[in-house]
């Protein structure tokens, strides 16, 4: 969508620091990391937030998690783990509306978290 | 699976405040809410974590976040959003053994994510 920060990326307008890509998804490493490790998994076509997926793009969420793990695996987050977030509008902190999940790993998670 | 508070809930032998429940899962309340809305959605099958999840449940890790999306409409966070977590082990701060998303809303999540 033009405008969308997210969707250039996707374009290749913009930079970004990617991690993989097939024809549904991109990750690519946050631009302002909050944990050692911090990447996003989007969708290639362009959602505004959780609340606008389609039911029938539950499997592709799914994909999406689980890319999200295996990213997470590659980066050396497998024995301790970390914290998969989706960010949803402005009570979630969601600041780029393209949806997003993020992943945070290599240092302790507070709880609350945020 | 025997000796996990998840399983126990599921089962009936522990009480809780059940939202939502179907053949594949089961939504309820956070004993300890960390926001005005916070709820957990978790498969009825025991999976330790994200990391121990199979590839051919990513349909079903979707359908877990949908639901806890329609949830979250039902608890009155759709306008506001907020945000869905999933720990994994100690560096996620995951505290039961069995998967679960949580949701958080009806407060402005800070950032970073803990």
């Amino acid at each position: 969508m033009s405008g969308c920060l997210f969707c250039k990326i996707i374009d290749g307008g913009i930079p970004a620091q990617k991690l993989y890509e097939d024809d549904e998804m991109l990750a690519f490493s946050d631009i302002n990391p909050m944990a050692p490790v911090h990447f996003l998994v989007i969708p290639k076509k362009h959602v505004e937030n959780i609340f606008e997926l389609q039911a029938e793009d539950a499997a592709l969420a799914g994909r999406m998690i689980l890319k999200a793990r295996e990213i997470a695996k590659e980066r050396g987050c497998e024995e301790k783990g970390g914290r998969f977030i989706i960010n949803a509008k402005t009570d979630g902190g969601q600041t780029v509306n393209h949806l997003h999940i993020h992943f945070l790993g290599g240092r302790a998670l507070g709880w609350p978290p945020g």
